[in-house]
């Protein structure tokens, strides 16, 4: 007998009415059916995005609503601010390079977040600038930005400001428009608790002033069309429809859960596991900055932490994340994110624990799970 | 009690095992687990697809697909051909024009295909001509290109063929390989039986010329990218996991059934439904190059057509499809593609008889059901 257990920031576990949902027969999407659906689903992702604006549901990863983002906004030799202090936040550089637009770059210690007096100077020194690219927590390092901050700054400027949020959304606080962050985008599999597939995209009247004057060569990822379908209750290509289904479930736990208490949820849960790792005297890659989502420990001296994740993985079907690009081997992530409570956070610690004790890490057994369960008490 | 009956060219039904694979617990993308499905799918791809060489997995709809193909084949400024007779015939045109490509166009008469010495002609008029761009059948029409034919043709020039199979790959024969096709895109709610939200392509050797010089901007599909991760058994991007899950089942399937049976099901089924709109007095809208994956019926005189679908799908819960564009209110079509045989274009027949029958159009019923029988019993 062997269960699995999914504690990476991305994909996260699936509740059972999402699985469910999906497993229904196919309906066609140009149907009065389908039409209520995508309504429903528009309507509770403005909810869960904290907008009145409209949200668009694209097929496709995360990844392809940052371009949407890049390619809806600016035009080639067009200039954009982007903030990088990890793998996500370079990825906004590589699409906007990809499409000719200058990149001024904010390069962020990886651990560490951007200040956001420093995105206040760049756009003071250069007025060309059109758009500012964030990201709300950073997966590969686990550190969240003060997206609150950086909005006070880029809303008195010409710039739009852009937040992946692709880990984040739905899990810790993003207020959209109140803090007048122009577009944000999202991918399904993290804190909508979804399968990958789908992806989403918030559009503010200032962001709408810039896509109406973007040059950049577009069509699949063309908002301009999607506006004008989803004006009808449509898409202008077909949607990926059982995901879509499965999003109005996730939609309706969310609202009766409310944000408020799995934002409550979260932060619970990341303190327990913070808590944990530095009970076990590991230390956490981002000790100021560490998000509410994924928690980033860094792999200590002695211990192989690629086989540390593997053999969590393979022995005991607990998956947490290893590091990426850079820290490959030098961190290991424990996401605390969607369909996720505080027994996964401590059957995840309880097998840390035990794969650390069979590798020699040194540390008194049961240790990070007493200070979860000290965290969770109170 | 209402039972749902889909006969639509995509969304096709779903088989019962598809629906239970998506209904799974997600795994993650990045384990041994996962790699050993995007290594048996690739290779079931190439099954089907009838060709030895990458065939790429793109989470998005089929147009991301052929956006994929314009945007890696060429640069601003190049010249393309494009062949149009329908709604998806005129999208490569708009695609190529959206990324500044100068577009030559066939324009063939709706219900009719083209004729491959058109091509030849064009291709020796222009030799800047770099890709020609067809569609194997055309969904709005119901008709089918002889793209074996037009393989011929462009073979012998420096252009490449890229072919939209998104209707028609796993139902009727495109031999991709044999017939010289250097890309063929595809979308998974059709001949493959599966949600859409998946789309494929696959790349020639000859194709990889012109992907190396391709300047297009493109960050999201570009194939060079998606190359490298494949040649790692990996995606560049989050892969929509589920959906390559279920992917494993639909192609497990087909290859269980063999392509041979399924294009001689497909024939029949198509045949049946021909046979039945004749013996019915209706007219075919392409009858001399209707293709086997859907059949397009004119709206006899007096019928409201848009009433016709709908009282079929609200009242009897049979679900085929209108007429697009230009064909909305002339023509109705019956999909017979994917998850779909004999009883369910018999069930489709009688519910269409039954609203004709209502809507007062004249003749015998039970007409239709007896010519299908009848090619049936053959």
């Amino acid at each position: 007998m062997r269960k699995n257990y999914l504690l990476t920031p991305g994909p996260t576990p699936l509740p059972p009415k999402v699985c469910q949902a999906m497993a229904q027969p196919i309906i066609h999407h140009r149907t009065p059916q389908f039409q209520a659906i995508l309504k429903e689903t528009t309507e509770g992702l403005k909810y869960v995005f904290c907008t009145k604006c409209d949200v668009f549901i694209l097929a496709s990863s995360g990844t392809g609503a940052m371009e949407a983002a890049v390619v809806n906004l600016l035009s080639m030799q067009d200039t954009a601010l982007t903030v990088q202090g990890g793998k996500f936040g370079e990825r906004w550089t590589q699409i906007c390079k990809s499409y000719g637009i200058n990149t001024e770059i904010i390069d962020v210690v990886w651990g560490q977040a951007v200040n956001p007096k420093d995105i206040e100077k760049k756009l003071k020194e250069n007025p060309k600038i059109k758009a500012v690219f964030a990201t709300l927590c950073e997966t590969s390092t686990g550190v969240v930005c003060d997206i609150e901050a950086i909005g006070r700054v880029v809303k008195n400027s010409d710039a739009v400001l852009v937040v992946d949020a692709i880990s984040g959304l739905g899990a810790i606080p993003l207020l959209t428009d109140d803090w007048s962050v122009d577009m944000v985008v999202c991918g399904s599999q993290k804190g909508l608790m979804l399968p990958p597939g789908l992806a989403f995209i918030s559009v503010s009247a200032k962001a709408w002033s810039k896509v109406k004057e973007a040059k950049s060569p577009r069509y699949y990822f063309d908002l301009i069309a999607a506006k004008s379908a989803l004006d009808q209750t449509d898409t202008p290509f077909t949607p990926a429809i059982s995901l879509v289904i499965a999003l109005k479930e996730a939609l309706k736990m969310m609202k009766q859960d409310g944000l408020e208490n799995i934002f409550a949820r979260h932060k619970k849960m990341a303190d327990a596991t913070r808590s944990a790792m530095q009970a076990l005297g590991l230390e956490l890659f981002a000790p100021t900055a560490g998000s509410d989502v994924v928690t980033a420990v860094k792999v200590p001296q002695g211990i192989d932490g690629e086989k540390l994740v593997k053999t969590m993985r393979d022995v005991y079907g607990v998956t947490i994340a290893g590091g990426q690009s850079e820290l490959k081997g030098k961190v290991f992530r424990i996401a605390h994110m969607g369909y996720i409570e505080e027994s996964d956070i401590i059957l995840g610690i309880a097998c840390l624990e035990k794969v650390l004790a069979q590798m020699g890490y040194k540390f008194n057994l049961g240790t990070g799970v007493a200070a979860a369960e000290e965290v969770f008490l109170k």
